[in-house]
């Protein structure tokens, strides 16, 4: 490794229950853990069968110390082309992506990039169910926004710049997602209420 | 990193167009490659929404050199939970496996994990399209088989001990995948077939 100019070099471990990845950038921690709780309770009670897919990783170099398993010695996170979450629920396919905001009045819509709109817009048309969930961290309150509702927001960016959806959008246009426990964010509730 | 009794470790470098995991491995490196190609011409010509997920690492360090991408400097390759591809197809959810063997007379049951048996039972359970694509290498065939004709072989080996599926099995209870381009692996076709 080439560390320009000698500069320090920053490295963390990742801990056990934590998703590597965003431990480290230390973005959307809590949703995603609180999501992947609720969808093993829902694989456990057979529900639904819904996963989040691996952190995509460009691996470009491995050892194989003899006698031990293989240890990757360089790579590096890359883009994901989909969304992070797709499975299998009531015999639809279900997809989302989830992300949450310390903001108090609007949702960012850099949260998203345009790869990931083509594919909700490529779901969408084959009768997917699509749909984002976004949680406010300052009111702890997440809701289901469905992908035909997030495509407007996301063109009209580009023609008059307002690059975030506002709180009272979100709150009027999406569905809260009650908590319970053990399903932390039950969206399939939800899910049962706009989808079916 | 310890290298036990400072034996010598062998490194490889991935190259662009493989998926490190198969390149190192050396093995389902071309059913894999010809899987992706198809699901992209799938994909651009708007016939379905059918993905590989990530290869699943468990990330362990990782740098923050000052002004440059974070790197990955220790990780594992871990087993996969899943199938590698699923998405939508006309509405429908698809799951599934894709497995190539050298051997000339039966397919291992080896090439599957409690797991992956596990999770395709589910997902027939909730009405999902699941098979996986079995190719022999020998023949140059690839064979869509479907998930419930293989649960029988998967669970008849622990009470008779026979731990593959005949290729004669393989020819009767599958159906022949067609080889056009840029379908290299046209399985739709099969699907429709089958499934639809």
């Amino acid at each position: 490794m080439n560390y320009p100019n000698g500069k320090k070099v920053k490295t963390q471990h990742a801990t056990k229950n934590n998703t590597p990845h965003d431990r480290f950038s230390n973005r959307g921690m809590t949703l995603e853990k609180d999501i992947n709780d609720t969808n093993n309770y829902y694989l456990s009670r057979g529900l639904c069968v819904i996963h989040k897919k691996p952190t995509p990783v460009q691996i470009v170099k491995v050892d194989y110390p003899k006698r031990s398993a293989a240890v990757i010695k360089e790579a590096y996170f890359k883009q994901a082309s989909t969304t992070d979450y797709n499975g299998l629920y009531k015999g639809r396919y279900i997809d989302f992506e989830a992300k949450e905001t310390k903001n108090k009045t609007s949702f960012p819509l850099s949260n998203f990039h345009q790869h990931q709109i083509d594919h909700m817009e490529d779901i969408v048309k084959h009768e997917g169910i699509c749909f984002v969930i976004i949680r406010f961290q300052a009111y702890n309150e997440s809701y289901v926004f469905p992908a035909v509702k997030l495509f407007p927001y996301w063109h009209r960016q580009f023609k008059d710049g307002r690059k975030s959806i506002p709180y009272t959008a979100v709150k009027d246009e999406g569905t809260l997602i009650p908590a319970s426990f053990p399903a932390l964010v039950d969206y399939l509730t939800v899910v049962d209420e706009i989808f079916f």
